[in-house]
């Protein structure tokens, strides 16, 4: 096992190679093996579950198929192999691995805000306060920080103290970016006594929550490790959609609407707005299917040029003819190419930070745009806009609001009946457990041959 | 196959047994057979698709899996049955049917508003216009009675005339319910030299399509009829989500908390909340859950009682007990069993008319919880809300947006290429293709034992 | 003094004839006297307030007239009659007549929720604690029954505890109606030891505060009465707009559009749509300007008949042949006199109740409407939307919040200064102190021959 | 006149120096002496109004008082000085100017977006079509530039053309800054035949229309030229509220509460927002207050340093230790004397540029931020939204449709009476006439000592 592990600690640097696509229509050869599927278990689960007879337990031999297109042309997939491409289904179970009396929780958001985070939060606590009778819990400040040797103390969260804050944006925890030493966090972890901890985080927190798992079965620690995949661009694999996704999905469009208005407000106007999306355009993409007047749609997936026939010049003067006006949507990662001297500047969190003025997708195209225009002699008006803080501080939608509640509540049954080193993830409508060493063997990205890039092509005519 | 028809045509009528559970853990025996799932074509697709190479063409033999979940104690099904039960996958097809520079469209909406309707009236023109060229749409006023003898003119449909419109609750070509002869809608298709037919419409209206297309057979035309399912319930089968939906528990969450407020603004309060479910609580199920301020959610599908241990009263006490006041969502369909004269007074479209004060559960719980807290001499301050017409009339939110955006892209497609007596569905994030006559042989409900079901008990903890 | 007030007493039953317009062109002859406008004070300011220097301290001299309009043709007012009709200016005084560190204070709302109503309380708790250090403040528990003595406890309010809530529709203390008498009033303000208390309330809790402050007076005691006037209909004189008015008129535009796509949605659709205003048309007004898609506004103010030329009927008739659909928006106040036997059924703050069925202005607008359309075979569609609830329970808006922001500025201020048995107005964009006996001498309601109804009728056609 | 005339122009460029402070509470001495309050007549008014008797008619004698406040202890006004100061009201006229079946008119939007310019336009032209019968209406296209000799078509306007776009945000017509000669202007003014326009602009426009205006006088033209006061700073004086501006506040609150957010989610978090405000801090002042969460407002009319005991590092510091966490307001013309090359850049309509980065307060501020509590080695998170173009194009809200119906109503109505060189003025809560001359005369700003002022101190206490 051990072994295994490093392999994935290798791998997780060097060859995130295997891309899933999100809406494609081919298998990729060589999916994550079966045993990558696995999810830990703390130990036997001996304790009757105090959850009462109305609900249906769910049995861990319930699994939810991860694929589900069929093309008869093709070879079909043995029963086998299908049945290895499947997730563990989460939900209650009849026997769990905690003791609800005795048992301490600790809840932890890292990373940039999301919205929802509060909407976990308030699941969480409830759903142990109120089903498993649990009652202590406590709120770790500021993310993983606030398990360092140096930390603010944590706050008592009880169903009080969490009223009203899923419809709140923010987090009432606070987070933070960077790394602290899985050591360090696991002694501390120790020192609070907890038996259960909820990591909810992006990308690098999953990692360090792995990290942290890791840190535990070497010491040969009972200690659940859970995480809620939190990801605002939703590129965390094997998650469909992640929580605050279709809110920041609702906040771009409300931007791309004042850019229309900027653009139609003004002779051969230019609206542009910049969205967030490091290596994948799904907020770009969703968002520009919702408002129908985006003229362009770029994203991190699909490359572009600013010169040329099909080039971002040409198409805003054919915009320019036909309406006097163009609305541009640009992921953050999109067009990485065109900056001569990439910066690898990174933020605490260890992303390369695209906001600093060198890397900025948006200013770039402001600047080329201008120039290009200049040199043609046409007249225009640009406005940029860029709602990156605005979207990420939202209050939670009511979408995400069902949604956040439905996976806190699973992560609490996952987290009773001892599992460990695992997420909660979200596939063909179930929530399903997925273990953190998978996260680093996939990709998840806009398939630029697939169903929603080619929706995005017919709504932009681009 | 004509026989075939008229065997689902008698189905219809007597035997929806077959209840298809979202959210179910056990497959039901005897789903629909395969055939039944096999979409009709008018003929040959000979004509080259006019979409330019970009895009990744659809084949008819790929397939979306109807079920995904796996239990490894079970006999797993075989391949070939796997197979049957899957969904024919839409998208653009190389190869169509209609000659877009010859090709007359109609566009028609039936039954009671929707959020959505507009855009996928917007929708449809735009992807006509813009992506087969076809120029020639018209829009059929108040529903099938637009296509009676007795109709108001159609209207001329353009890119430029459904401007804006994606953003607007209602219809602009209006709507109607009530049965009109399939004949008579025939006639008036030929005598408009419509070749596509697109109905936006609920379980009636997709019933009335599939008459209308096998009154097309009987005549041997071309004629194609493309339904585009609509059910702010949710609970058209094969149809995971449909358009409008999550617009619908967006408001219906916002009445809740109005609900909440009046509740807790007053000693004892109660607040009661009547949202729209005729047969399937979905609405009433996933606004409870996006809010975790209700106390009580009543759907069609779980009986429940007013008196005794369980019962309603009792269950109010002990919430006075706690916070001093009750929340109460009921959709319109719950409790049918406690009328002691069930009326039969029927819509125009066939629906049992719920709002008929002698038939509203909202008046009927009203002034039985008023009598019983009466008797107990419980002080209490109860506040009714039915905000029915309020969300039906609501512009689609930004989720239902993309959602119309790509069931209309896809509907064009299914047109085009000569499918037929279809609706557009939506099963695990995929767009498919669904036969009419399938819908007879399932209904779509909640599963009082699955996992739905399950996670609004967490929050309400009734 | 005592005589006077007495007086005052009496005319409150009976008296309620000079009715104030706002919007008025013509002087009305008689108007309250100068006395009438006179602050009482509970003794000599004589502590210095701790407010620091920069602030411009406001003196009891400086007074806002009531009067701005100007009429050359007319006898011009005299200097001395301008200065008579003024109300004193609200703010900070220099010297206070609480002694901070001393000072217990009460807040209580009474009456139907208003949004805006937390928003008071979190203004008041703020500016209390921060700028005068007052720290002990007590939330009375739903309505004036919280100092009854049958009530529920009072909580302990600081800053922690009404964090956040001035975004929050409802009330956290809750509310009652309905009279307790003033000397069980009295009795628990004594026994709680509060020296000032702030009443949020309607006509009827300003009309209960002012018997308060007499009981207080004559018991001979330094207990200060500041009433915050809560009037969703915004019907009480001397406050052109109250807190609360705003966002109403918003949710009721809001109602107004749903009801609009359903009369557009229709062949002959109708939208009805009941909104408050019992006896001021403020709220039906406003939202009518604000939407521009109703085509009758009907008021309290102005009669109108159901048949006959300038009737309702004839008005549909037209509607339908200009549109194919008509919108009414109508004041539940409105068509008294349609009513056969005019209920004098009242709600227990002695409001008559328009609810119950028999004096629904809608319902009955509903029945005549039916049988006179049916009568005269005209197919039509008609929709009654009654938003009552959803509207008080709302949010405050924007607008509100800074409104509801500076009324608690100023009533802190004035209750601190030991000013009493006054409310806070607001007059030509300036917070003012009312006396409560003024109240009683005028009623102000939309002048039918002015400039807001005339605007209206620009409007609506009507 | 005339050489009263040029007597304003020099004004106009040098001696802006009697400010108006809105909120203040002592007079400035020589206030704009009557004459100038006059309004100009295209010549006697001969035609009878065709609107109907409902209505009262407004005549020109009718004012409304300048001021409203009154000080006992100060000498008092005369009659006659009350007088002078005062506004003609606007409303209908019994007799016009213009003969509505041969009367044209033009719609013209200047300047940068706002929200409410289609509700203004949508309002003009259904009062025009619907009570004067007025049905030649056309549309200027982008500005000025629209009546230049190089323009645009203008478009046809109808009910019909501007239907619904009262609830959309920008301008159907499209706007644009820059100063054209008002030769060119009156020449195509003339060219187009119109008898009446309408321009919606802010200040430089409002110079424009007066220059406009002069020309037709020195023509000897009986064209009319309305302005309507636009701008989002709400600093144009003689109108309290301007269009557009609670929209805005509405718009700024909402980033406030992002930047709360922001700030309460990190360790020693700091939420930092830039809004309009050029000259006069009012959307920063009321959004402040309309939030409750603001711990620093800057605004361009009481200046700030950096260091320092009372400076913006100190202040954060506290801040720090309070909560960790700070929120700044900052109006983009604050702090002007911070820059030490005040850049003199400005745009085509003749303002400073403080969206260039050498300019921008916003990123002055962060980056001096940044600079000392590094320097302090405190660590801490500093967030900075600018939502400038998110708030321009906002649709309007409630509060503002309500008021563009009523300027559009009262605009129609001054301009077919004949009356010109004037403006629709806001004022006590009445539409008044105020001649454009005036507008040079006065600046409109916060009062540092008066009472808005003062209420943000105590909402922030800083």
């Amino acid at each position: 096992m051990q072994k295994n592990r490093k392999t994935i600690a290798k791998k997780q640097k060097h060859t995130k190679k295997s891309i899933h696509h999100a809406g494609k229509e081919k298998e990729t050869a060589g999916l994550v093996r079966r045993d990558d599927f696995t999810i830990l278990n703390l130990g036997e689960k001996t304790i009757q579950s105090p959850l009462t007879a109305k609900q249906n337990f769910v049995d861990d031999t319930q699994r939810v198929l991860y694929n589900i297109r069929l093309n008869s042309q093709k070879k079909v997939h043995s029963i086998k192999e299908i049945y290895k491409n499947s997730f563990e289904k989460s939900g209650p179970r009849k026997k769990i691995f905690f003791q609800p009396s005795s048992t301490k929780v600790g809840i932890v958001t890292c990373g940039g805000l999301c919205p929802g985070m509060n909407a976990i939060i308030y699941g969480l606590v409830r759903q142990l306060w109120n089903r498993y009778e649990v009652k202590n819990t406590i709120g770790i400040r500021y993310g993983y920080r606030g398990l360092s040797n140096n930390h603010v103390t944590p706050i008592r969260l009880t169903p009080q103290k969490v009223e009203d804050i899923q419809f709140l944006g923010g987090s009432i925890l606070g987070t933070s970016r960077g790394a602290i030493a899985a050591k360090e966090i696991v002694d501390n972890i120790v020192k609070n006594k907890i038996n259960i901890l909820f990591t909810i985080g992006g990308d690098g927190s999953m990692h360090g929550a792995l990290a942290i798992s890791e840190e535990i079965f070497r010491r040969g620690l009972k200690i659940s490790i859970i995480g809620i995949p939190k990801t605002i661009d939703n590129d965390i694999p094997y998650v469909i959609t992640s929580f605050g996704f279709e809110t920041a999905v609702e906040k771009a469009s409300e931007t791309i609407m004042a850019a229309h208005k900027e653009a139609r407000g003004h002779e051969n106007g230019i609206g542009l707005v910049k969205v967030m999306g490091r290596n994948a355009g799904y907020i770009a993409a969703h968002a520009t299917l919702s408002t129908g007047v985006a003229d362009l749609c770029l994203i991190p997936e699909v490359p572009f040029s600013l010169s040329g026939q099909q080039g971002i010049i040409t198409n805003l003067v054919n915009c320019f003819k036909k309406s006097s006006s163009a609305v541009i949507v640009v992921a953050e990662g999109a067009g990485r190419d065109l900056f001569k001297t990439p910066s690898q500047k990174k933020d605490p969190s260890g992303n390369i930070q695209y906001r600093s003025e060198s890397m900025d997708i948006g200013l770039l195209l402001q600047k080329e745009i201008t120039k290009s225009l200049n040199k043609k002699k046409i007249k225009f008006s640009l406005k940029y806009l860029d709602p990156s803080y605005f979207i990420r501080s939202s209050a939670p939608n009511c979408f995400d609001r069902v949604f956040c509640t439905r996976i806190s509540q699973n992560a609490v049954h996952a987290g009773m009946s001892g599992k460990t080193s695992m997420l909660i993830g979200y596939w063909h409508g179930e929530m399903t457990h997925v273990p953190l060493r998978a996260l680093s063997s996939q990709l998840k990205r806009i398939n630029p041959i697939g169903t929603l890039w080619f929706n995005v092509l017919e709504s932009t005519l681009q």
